[in-house]
């Protein structure tokens, strides 16, 4: 498991996601471990984060899959190409598609885990799966296909 | 085109959604109108709501998409059920899956007009499709299934 989460190695420039960005304050700083197999990624949702009350909301959930899928794209993308991460910035994708299956609803006010692996792994495209677990049951379902940062979108 | 947004028609108890509740004071408040045809939000995302710098994060488009298509689900399945909107509540619909393809690139700084229309309606299931404008250029397409919400959700 990397003891830095993966988003804490992006660029600066790269580091203001909303989803997953070190430097954006007002957003919800996801971070994802990576083992070379699977990857983790831990969050207690806040109290207005609700659907419902008692709930989840559905929003934040694909939010959560969304960077924790393009993070362990990065990972694995990264060791594909040798990338050393306890030294070299990881390789940065962007989502493509995302995909969420709520198979049943999540509660609030217990942490979720997420876990993730590797569906495929191409060249410029990396699909991941995800699940969301809460009280050790697999409530959420989802499916990232993660693209190369296009140059365009560089600084 | 109802002059009153679904989500503002939404029972109290059902007004929490972090995305379109009119009663969560942290939430986005997504706002959706229906004809009878199509439905159309209209969202500014803050500055803070970035992927990279110049582009919006695609976890509050997930969530701009998924809000703005139970919404629909909930206007076209009331009308369905002979539901008069002017008078009773709307029918409540939760996600049970949430497709998001992103297309292009969706740029800061200028308003996003979400369009939905009903691709299937069924007695318990609806769904619904979306686009996403932005520069009157669609940025992305999504796909929302809305289940009717179940009993055990409710307060």
């Amino acid at each position: 498991m990397t003891d830095t989460p993966i988003q804490d190695l992006y660029e600066d420039d790269y580091s203001h996601c909303y989803g997953c960005g070190r430097l954006n304050e007002h957003g919800l700083r996801i971070k994802t471990r990576w083992d070379g197999r699977e990857s983790v990624s831990e969050f207690e949702p806040q109290p207005y984060h609700m659907a419902v009350p008692g709930y989840v909301y559905g929003g934040l959930i694909a939010s959560l899959v969304d960077c924790h899928g393009t993070a362990t794209a990065a990972a694995a993308a990264s060791e594909a190409h040798g990338v050393d991460l306890r030294q070299e910035r990881p390789l940065r994708f962007v989502t493509a598609s995302l995909q969420v299956d709520y198979l049943r609803p999540t509660p609030q006010g217990v942490p979720l885990t997420l876990r993730g692996r590797i569906k495929d792994l191409g060249e410029r495209r990396v699909t991941v799966e995800v699940s969301l677990f809460a009280d050790g049951e697999e409530k959420v379902r989802g499916r990232v296909v993660a693209a190369r940062m296009p140059e365009r979108m560089k600084q």
